[in-house]
């Protein structure tokens, strides 16, 4: 049932329209809406509909409720030359997290690198958007961020740390940017409940059960069973990375103490910590030639022999940006669970239906 | 046989002490000498067998044969506020990377960050050593380098990348610092030849065959096998990361560029690429409630619940840690093949033997 097309096609500008019109019944900032969109909808048009405009509804409780504040800003609490702790005040995450990666891009101009930890902030969707604000001008960019825990490490009974999405961004030229965004889990939780949705077996190596044995039941997932971390201690110690520059280190909450955006109250904010960080490529090396070499890596990557029955090997991103630009000309085919969602949300905020907007 | 333990006790002091006199012998300043002794010693101390004094043979033949310059020293090429780009000159890649960190602290100490990237430079032994030197200075600090092509991509049929060495290390108070070092691959290199070494079978998800296909015949690696990435399309994505910060943005060579610092020409310099990266925490938070901080994550890892038969959960590092305060005080045992390494080394040096400096 997840993955049933709608039928339904909208075009990226009428998605986000959609979207903002939502938020700014919610007494969000035309501008705030704006950027919580623009994010909300790149994600769903790269294909990541794990990520994509579906988060909305939750985004929308937790703003009527309280835990999310509709009329807050992110502040820089404390700042040097190149860096800065940025506290979000419990606005929504993706207006926190893209005015951090602004202020680390800002500081990387000057500096050649920026780093940016956050507090105080939430669910930020794809970790990817970040990372690629800094790539569409020229610089690396890295996102990521912790969340409550949901991934064991080897060894443990229950989970230790959260999916921890970790980002980053390389621009190519003028070509899509280099972008891969992944959690610190073997595979994301919403794919198990995509499985079990749809009554498929799951693979070995995907879950552990709550007395820290390999298990293949899926139903088990979240509440009795906990992701496997990608390649065993690797992911583990990624993951403990993340937790510490995003959670420890930005005065966010931690591990156990980060709220449950989704699951828990949602009059309390979640004090989600996140981190950012951009480089200025061009500082160290002449963009053309930068670009040159990237374009040399690109060729020879997709020039590499495959394995009989394999397509051509990729750069992270590729997938996602030809999603993007099938898009772009021909609008979105949302999922049917994604138009119930949107259609939920509208009619909670008291808003039009997505249907109706559409005509 | 690799694994064997010699009955040859020295401590940390002799076993540097030996290692520097066989660099000096061949031109290398005494101070280079000990810098690049203190990373071999330390991690041999680690119990980082693979990247421990056992590296030396191979660098004194380089040393010997040109590719790697006894006389030479890293510059800074160009530099600004928060980074650096440095030329090695084909000096020893310890020599070159710690110039680097002790850089790149530098730039943090002023800008909070700092980031530099690393051309015509060595193998660099333990990525870890780097990241703790800013540790050791409260820093958090990181290291990567990239190498000869060993490991493929999913799909592949050959090696598409290096193992891609990446190192972080967090301080936590005056306790051992966290410490985790990695390959992208799913296990080391060296640990399928142990393996082969000792005929012991080689576990499914190791290796990849010329033809892309998985295999357990460890004796294909490394001529006709290539090594998993870990975590599939994850550890390709970070290997690919690291070959772009250490090799493309530096100006050093990339992928298939790379020399083999081991079974390449001698005399011809490889040109590995490296990055480090070097952030000051305590410009960002209270050290003391930092560490405060770091220790209740700490705490809290070490008391989570494991599975029946599993040892308590344990931060990256203390294993190397415990291994370090054990050869500290009571001397390390050297394995046989690394004892037989060094003897080799001595003697085509014309140098003392190790046997003979312990009287």
């Amino acid at each position: 049932m997840a993955s049933v097309r709608s039928g339904l096609n909208v075009s990226i500008e009428q998605l986000k329209d959609f979207c903002e019109q939502i938020l700014v019944g919610l007494g969000v900032s035309e501008q705030d809406a704006r950027t919580t969109s623009d994010v909300l909808v790149q994600s769903e048009a790269w294909g990541i509909a794990t990520h994509g405009v579906k988060l909305l509804r939750g985004y929308a409780r937790r703003l009527r409720d309280g835990g999310l504040r509709s009329n807050a800003s992110p502040s820089v609490d404390k700042e040097g030359l190149g860096w800065a702790v940025i506290d979000g005040h419990s606005a929504l995450g993706q207006v926190t997290t893209k005015m951090a990666m602004e202020t680390a891009m800002a500081k990387a101009h000057r500096c050649g690198t920026g780093f940016v930890t956050i507090r105080n902030s939430c669910h930020f969707g794809a970790a990817g958007y970040y990372a690629w604000l800094a790539a569409r001008h020229g610089m690396f960019g890295m996102a990521m961020a912790n969340d409550v825990p949901s991934v064991a490490a080897p060894g443990s009974k229950g989970a230790i740390l959260g999916s921890n999405p970790i980002a980053y961004s390389i621009p190519i030229g003028n070509r899509d940017p280099i972008l891969l965004d992944m959690s610190i889990a073997t595979v994301a939780g919403g794919k198990v409940m995509a499985r079990v949705n749809r009554s498929e077996p799951i693979p070995a190596g995907w879950l552990v059960d709550s007395e820290g044995r390999p298990t293949q039941r899926g139903e088990l997932y979240p509440h009795s069973a906990s992701l496997a971390p990608m390649g065993g201690h690797k992911g583990y110690g990624i993951g403990l990375l993340i937790e510490i520059l995003s959670g420890v280190l930005s005065g966010a909450a931690f591990t156990t103490g980060v709220g449950s955006w989704l699951h828990g109250d949602r009059s309390v904010p979640t004090n989600h910590g996140a981190a950012v960080m951009a480089i200025d490529l061009a500082a160290m090396m002449d963009p053309a030639e930068f670009a040159a070499r990237m374009e040399t890596l690109q060729r020879e990557i997709h020039e590499a022999p495959t394995a009989d029955g394999s397509p051509p090997l990729m750069l992270p991103g590729e997938m996602e940006w030809r999603n993007f630009h099938r898009a772009k000309s021909q609008g979105l085919e949302l999922l049917e669970d994604v138009v119930a969602s949107l259609e939920e949300t509208a009619d909670e905020c008291g808003q039009s239906s997505l249907m109706s907007t559409l005509n």
